[in-house]
């Protein structure tokens, strides 16, 4: 009995999952809810079904688990505690600073509904942040370093398309390597937010557009661009088109500590991603913790969980016995 | 009340239990149960008791949770299910081809006895087991790699002692920087054993040994050093302890796989372990486990467990609401 998925909002996310449910034999996607007009949609999957959401609660008893892929700012608020009620739901809530937040009002929710929510899945929050907390209970005295990319800042991309005579924009954000590299070497260093990333920026101008204006409205942008070192490219639509449609993104977990009676021993650990497509990746994610949420459910357990709550076995199609014989 | 923890053998691992046990406030050494003379031992832990093995069992009601430090070869196929019977226990058992056994053996004593028993705790089996299931998880259409080193191979550098001529010897594994690269670059090679690691020895000779005989039979000796490029250097003594006394190891686990409808996205995923005391972080992965064996029989749980089985939530000291609040 495969694990039967539904995708609740169709973007780059929902299409990621769509990919990622194709590469695990042990599920199906069943169904795609949309905002949009669903004749107006195409989808991959010729043996899924096409839905309005509105049309959601109609599918509580043919869908496992609901993987929700709207976005952090006002969708997930909302949409997690409320398709809880009828499905166990994923979601890649990412706003950091409101994870408890949202964390109470699904947990409340999937409480009383018995079912599982599973929130701010992906890599960060996510597989950065299971690093973070499994280095951390490995070296307790230590010191914890995170960096972002070389990758595609969505935020800070739609920062330059909102400037007045940008026509379109791509932003990276760059590790420093010679910052990576003290903390690999052990140095401990305290290190400025300019420090640690450079920002890159691809800029299309509109036709008679200011350019050095523009460059130093980039420069000085408060919050996005004004504390990092940025570089700024003024470059054609087709070159943006040609060079920078991706949407790769990546990083770095490092935690550095002592052992020893005497501190006298020091050690390094190191996650580091690479990533090709951030949402088919995140995608990924999601799906292998659609995964453990059925099986969570289907032990009758409930509330909401995040990645620290699931023992690492519950992501994996094989058994504890072929884990142990092949991957322990 | 901070978790009692027993240490079981105090070799350099059960010594590197004891200083982490020391960075974790939530956690006492109680005592140290020896098979040598407990007169004869001196711990660094004042507040602790010496004992002998013999007397373990008198203090199943003083110690939450018994650490196993004995070797693989002999003792914890004997010791873990034997002490289960009367504690929680955790070991580092490392003969990854007998786990599924000793698994089997270890949860029957332990459901038994009503008592958690987790094995083959350490970085390989351990964090290195965990990141590959991860990683499985995460990309099912990949390659995994697994690499070791720099470091000391004690079964290696007591190869090496075991030869007639030999004073003293210590081995290093050392992993081919081109390989290492090659799975990087997503290539995804096919490696054959001398293509990942290359092995460098430094050996004392015992007067008149004859020098070129001995590299010769180094070289060809088969399983340890004969599928590998390896390198021999004759030292004294005195640098061999000055420059070769550490313990230190470390390695990588990377797994390249791809995404997309048509695999057009690739991924790498890669963890590394940079250790100067092997036998002291090994130590910090038991103390951590031991952590999640007390929460674990607390609330009833029993039978043999393994990394994969674990929460991480379980491993640290803080609550659920601070992980959220502060790693997530």
């Amino acid at each position: 009995m495969k694990t039967r998925i539904g995708i609740l909002g169709y973007g780059n996310l929902g299409r990621g999952v769509e990919c990622a449910v194709r590469q695990n034999n042990d599920m199906e996607l069943v169904a795609v809810f949309t905002r949009r007009d669903p004749a107006s949609l195409s989808i991959l999957t010729k043996s899924a079904a096409v839905r309005s959401v509105d049309d959601a609660a109609n599918w509580k008893d043919k869908i496992d688990v609901m993987i929700l892929c709207g976005g952090s700012a006002t969708d997930l608020p909302k949409q997690t505690p409320e398709y809880v009620k009828c499905f166990n739901v994923i979601d890649s809530f990412d706003t950091h600073a409101r994870i408890p937040e949202h964390f109470a009002n699904v947990d409340a929710a999937a409480k009383e509904a018995s079912h599982i929510g599973i929130i701010s899945v992906g890599w960060d929050p996510g597989m950065f942040s299971l690093n973070r907390l499994y280095a951390n209970a490995l070296l307790p005295d230590g010191k914890d370093y995170t960096f972002w990319g070389k990758g595609v800042s969505q935020g800070h991309s739609d920062a330059l398309r909102r400037i007045d005579g940008v026509k379109n924009a791509k932003q990276y954000t760059i590790p420093v390597d010679s910052a990576l590299e003290a903390v690999r070497a052990g140095s401990n260093p305290e290190l400025t937010t300019r420090e640690k990333h450079t920002r890159e920026c691809f800029v299309v101008l509109e036709e008679g557009a200011d350019a050095a204006k523009i460059e130093q409205e980039i420069k000085n942008m408060p919050n996005y661009f004004a504390d990092y070192d940025t570089t700024v490219h003024f470059i054609s639509e087709e070159e943006l088109l040609t060079n920078h449609s991706g949407i790769p993104h990546g990083g770095f977990v490092l935690r550095s500590g002592v052992t020893g009676w005497n501190s006298e021993h020091k050690h390094l650990i190191e996650y580091q991603l690479k990533l090709d497509s951030n949402p088919e990746f995140t995608a990924s994610v999601l799906v292998a913790y659609a995964r453990a949420a059925h099986r969570l459910a289907q032990e009758g357990q409930s509330g909401c969980k995040t990645v620290f709550d699931i023992a690492p076995a519950y992501l994996s199609a094989k058994s504890g016995e072929e884990l142990r014989a092949s991957m322990l």
